[in-house]
C-alpha cells in the first residue's frame, strides 16, 4: 500500500475529535437538554413529511461535508425531533430526562462494546447481573436468572420460547410439527407483542386464547379457567398464561394471587407482563398491585417506562435456577464462547440470547439507581401516583371532562366534551361525535407543540384521551396546564 | 398531594443537570475517547472477576450517593471497560470509534424517542427511509423495503419468518403445525444464528440443512442443488437458502450468483447474510465479491461492524415492493397505529417489526455518511483492504506465522507457531500442542493489556488466531505491532 498513515478522516486527529465531540455536546446540552425539557419551549416542532425531508436534506452522497454543516445538521435533528423528556409528553409509556441515566447512556456509547462476553464486557457482565439480581430481589425471588432483551415484545417472546422448551425440550431441534397444538392464555387487554410473538415464534396467533377482562381491564381468573378447560376440550395443550401487571392503556393490574392458583392447578408457565407496571415493586405503598407476582415463572419489566432510564431497558426475569436460559437458547459457537479460556466461562452470559452481539442496556439503569437508591426511585413512583391522584380529582371537577375509569395507575383515561356536545349524551350521534373530538385536539395540539397527549378508541369505547403520568419532573402545575390546555383547544368544537 | 414541587433531584434543576452531564462527558472524552483510542495505553485493564466486583462496588442500596461518588463510579466503569475503539482492539467484527457516529449516538440517547411513529420520531421515520433507500441503492435495487433490527441474528430471523409467511400466508395465524416440514439450506460456515433462528421461530435446528464449504469457506452450490434434491426426496419443503457474504471466522464470500441460480431453479428464497461482509459494497474495487447479490430476496448488512457505526445498527434490506414485511409482522394495535390521524399512517412504520420500542439506529450511520460521504467510506473499506494485504505479506516473511489460508476479506487467520515448535510438523502431538499456544498468548496479552486477538478452533483445526482488520484507524505501524507483540509474547514457548 501506498503510505502507512491513518486516513485523513478525524479518527487520527484527537485534537479535532475532542473539539467536534464538545460542539456537538454543546448543541446537546443546550437544545435537547435544556431547551427539550423546559415548559416554556415546544414539546414538538410539527412539519408535514415532504416540509420535513426538504428541511432536512436528508440524501446521502459522494462527497462528505464540513464541520459547520455537521453541526448545522446536528441543531436540524434536534430542532424537529419530538422531545420526550419535556415536561409536557404525555404520549407514551415513558417520558422525561433523567440526567443520571443519560449519562449512564453516553458512557456506554462511548465504550461500545457488546455484552456477550466477560471478555469484551467484564464490567458490563457482572452489573447486569447485580442489576438483575436486585430487580429479582423486588419480585421476592432470591435466586433465579435472567437477561435484558431489546424491548418489552422480546421479553415476552422469551417467556414464551422458555416455556414451550421447559415442557418439550425436544422442539429446539426439532421444532413444533412434531408437538400437540400447543395454546397461552392472556386476557383482550394484553399487549399486542403477545400476538405478534406467538406469530413469530411460529405457534400462530390461533394459539392465544384471548380471556375476559372485567370492567377495571383485569382478566378474568373465572374465564381463564373457563378457557383452560375448553381448549384441553378440544385436545389442545395449554402451557402458558400471561398475566398483565399494567395494561398498557387502562393501567389494570391482572388478579396474580387468583391467576397463580389456576396455574398451578393446571400446571401452567405463569408470565407477568410486568413491562409497564413493574416499577411500582419499588413502592412499598403501591406494590400491593402486584401481589402474587413471586409466584410467576417469569417477568418482563421495562425500566425503560416507568423509571426513564431511557430505551431500551427491559429485563426478562425468572425463577429458574436449572440454567434453562442458556440450555433453551444456546448454541455454544466456538468462535466466540471457547471453552479454554483462561477465566470462568460462565461469565459468557451471551449465549443465553438468540442474539449475537446485544448492547449493553444496564449501566444506564444502574447509574440512575446508585445516584437515587431505592428511596429516590421510591419517592419518583409515589409523586407519580398522587399526581395521578390529583388529575383525576380536577378531572372530576371540571366540566367537560368525564373519566373513562377510576384508574388504579398512571394511564389517566377520559374524554374531553367539547362544549358542544355537553349535555348531549342523549343524542343518537353523541358517541360517534365525541369519538371525533380528541384526533382534532391530537392535530391541534402538536401543531401549537403545546403538548402531546395519546388518544385511541378501546372495545366499544371511542376516542379517549390516555394522559400517562410518568415524567419525574412533573407537578401539580404541569397537571393544570394540561387540563386548561384542552379546554382552550376545544372551546370552539 | 402534599406540594406540587419536582422532586428534589437534578431533574428539577437544569443548572445541576447540566453540571452533572458536563462533568460526565468531561471524564468520557478523556479516559474513554482520547485515552480509550491511545495507542500508548492500554486496551483492556484485565482484574478477575472478584475483584472487579470489590472495585466496582456494583451493590444497589436504599440510599443515593452524591455527585462526587458518582463521578467516581463513571471513572471505575470506562477504567476497567474494554476499549472497543483502541488500534489494538482485533477481537471482533467491529472496532474502533467514529467520531461523528459517536455524536449520532450521543443526540440519540439525548432525545430518547421510539421509532414506531411518525408522530413521536418525525425526523427519523424520514431519515431511516432515506438510510434504507441508499442501503438498497447499493445492493442494486432501485425500490423495496427494509427496516433496522437489534442486530444481525434479529434481521436473519426477519428474513426466515417473511420468507415462509410469504409462501404460507397462513402460518400468522395458524403455526407451523398445519404446515409441511419446511428447510432452509445454509454452509457450515454460516453465523449460528441461523441455527438460533430456526429454533426460537420453531422450526427446529433440524430444519437447518447444512451444505458444505470449500476449502475456503464458501458455499458449495453442486451440494446445496445435491441437499435440496435430497429434502426433497425425504418429503420436506425447501423454502430458503442464507448464503452468507463474509463468513464470521475465515471470511469468505459465497458464491451469489451460482447460488442465485439454484434458488431459481427451485423457487426459493434467497437471503444474504451480509451483515459483517455488506459494507464491501461501498467499495468500487471490493464490490465484486458480492456480485449477484441484487439477485437476494432479503440482506441483512450490520453496519456496526465494518462501518464502525456503533452497536447495534444492523438493517434488514428487502426487493419486496408488496408490503410483506408489514403483513408479516402487522396487528394495528389502535392505540398506537390510529388510523384516524391527521397525517398519512403509512408513515408508522413500528408495525413492520415484532417490536414495540424499538431504538433510532439510523441517526449515526447517516451522520457518519453526511461527514464522510461515499467517497470517505470507500477509502476506509480500500484501506482497510490494503492493511489486510499487508498483514498477510508481513506473516508470509515471518518465521514462526502460518497463514491458514489467503485470506479475500479482512480476517486474517493464521498460527502463531512458538520456538519450540518450529519445523516440528511431523511430531505426532503437533497439532495438539500448537492448539494450546493461541489461549495462551490471549491470556498473556489481555493480563497486559496490549491487545486483544481472537482465537477459535475450526472444523479439524486446532485454535487460530483471527485478526479483524476493521479499525478505521489503523496503520501499517499497528500491523507490525501485533505481530511483534505476538513474538514477544510468545518467544518462551
Ligand atoms: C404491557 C406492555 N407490555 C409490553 C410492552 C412492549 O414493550 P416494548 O415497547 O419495550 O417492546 C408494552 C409497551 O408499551 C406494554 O405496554
Ligand atoms: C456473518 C454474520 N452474520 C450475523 C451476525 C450476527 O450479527 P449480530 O451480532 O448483530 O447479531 C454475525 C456476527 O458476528 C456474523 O458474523
Amino acid at each position: 500500500m501506498a503510505d502507512s498513515e491513518a486516513l485523513p478522516s478525524l479518527a487520527g486527529d484527537p485534537v479535532a475529535v475532542e473539539a467536534l465531540l464538545q460542539a456537538v455536546f454543546g448543541v446537546v446540552v443546550d437544545e435537547a437538554i435544556q431547551k427539550g425539557t423546559s415548559a416554556s419551549q415546544k414539546v414538538c416542532e410539527w412539519k408535514e413529511p415532504e416540509e420535513l425531508k426538504q428541511l432536512l436534506d436528508l440524501e446521502l452522497r459522494s462527497q462528505g461535508e464540513s464541520q459547520e454543516q455537521i453541526l448545522e445538521r446536528c441543531r436540524a435533528v434536534i430542532r424537529y425531533s419530538v422531545k420526550t423528556g419535556h415536561p409536557r409528553f404525555f404520549n407514551q409509556l415513558f417520558s422525561g430526562l433523567d440526567p443520571h441515566a443519560l449519562a449512564g447512556r453516553i458512557i456506554t456509547e462511548s465504550l461500545n462494546t457488546s455484552q456477550y462476553t466477560y471478555e469484551i464486557a467484564p464490567v458490563f457482565v457482572l452489573m447486569e447481573e447485580e442489576v438483575l439480581r436486585k430487580l429479582r430481589a423486588l419480585v421476592g425471588w432470591s435466586s433465579g436468572d435472567g437477561i435484558f432483551c431489546p424491548g418489552g415484545s422480546i421479553s415476552n417472546m422469551y417467556a414464551v420460547n422458555l416455556a414451550r422448551y421447559q415442557r418439550y425440550p425436544d422442539c429446539k431441534q426439532r421444532g413444533l410439527r412434531t408437538l400437540p397444538p400447543l395454546v397461552l392464555f392472556t386476557s383482550k387487554e394484553c399487549h399486542y407483542s403477545i400476538q405478534k410473538g406467538a406469530a413469530f415464534l411460529g405457534l400462530g396467533t390461533d394459539s392465544v386464547r384471548v380471556v375476559k377482562a372485567d370492567e377495571r381491564g383485569k382478566m378474568v381468573p373465572e374465564d381463564l379457567e373457563r378457557q383452560i378447560g375448553m381448549a384441553e376440550a378440544e385436545g389442545a395443550v395449554p402451557f402458558l398464561v400471561s398475566a398483565t401487571s399494567g395494561t398498557t392503556v387502562l393501567g389494570a393490574f391482572d388478579p396474580l394471587e387468583a391467576i397463580a392458583d389456576v396455574c398451578q392447578r393446571h400446571g401452567l408457565w405463569l408470565h407477568v407482563d410486568a413491562a409497564w407496571g413493574g416499577s411500582v415493586l419499588l413502592s412499598q405503598t403501591h406494590r400491593h398491585l402486584l401481589d402474587g407476582i413471586q409466584r410467576a415463572d417469569s417477568v418482563a419489566w421495562n425500566p425503560h417506562k416507568l423509571l426513564a432510564a431511557g430505551l431500551q431497558c427491559s429485563a426478562l426475569l425468572l425463577q429458574d435456577t436449572s440454567n434453562l436460559l442458556k440450555r433453551c437458547h444456546g448454541s455454544q459457537a466456538s468462535y466466540l464462547f471457547q471453552q479454554d479460556k483462561f477465566y470462568d466461562v460462565a461469565l459468557d452470559t451471551g449465549d443465553k440470547v438468540v442474539q449475537c452481539g446485544r448492547r449493553v442496556d444496564c449501566l444506564k439503569l444502574w447509574l440512575m439507581w446508585k445516584a437515587q437508591g431505592d428511596q429516590g426511585l421510591e419517592r419518583r413512583i409515589d409523586q407519580a401516583f398522587a399526581l395521578a391522584r390529583y388529575l383525576v380529582e380536577e378531572i372530576k371537577k371540571r366540566e367537560g371532562l368525564e373519566l373513562v375509569m377510576e384508574p388504579e395507575f398512571l394511564n389517566v383515561c377520559f374524554w374531553f366534551v367539547p362544549p358542544s356536545l355537553r349535555g348531549k349524551q342523549e343524542r343518537p350521534d353523541y358517541h360517534e361525535r365525541l369519538s371525533k373530538v380528541a384526533p382534532v385536539l391530537k392535530e391541534r395540539m402538536v401543531k401549537e407543540g403545546s403538548m402531546m397527549i395519546g388518544y385511541q378508541p378501546h372495545g366499544t369505547r371511542g376516542n379517549f384521551f390516555r394522559v400517562v403520568v410518568a415524567n419525574p419532573a412533573l407537578t401539580c402545575a404541569d397537571m393544570d396546564f394540561l387540563l386548561n390546555e384542552l379546554e382552550r383547544l376545544g372551546q370552539d368544537l
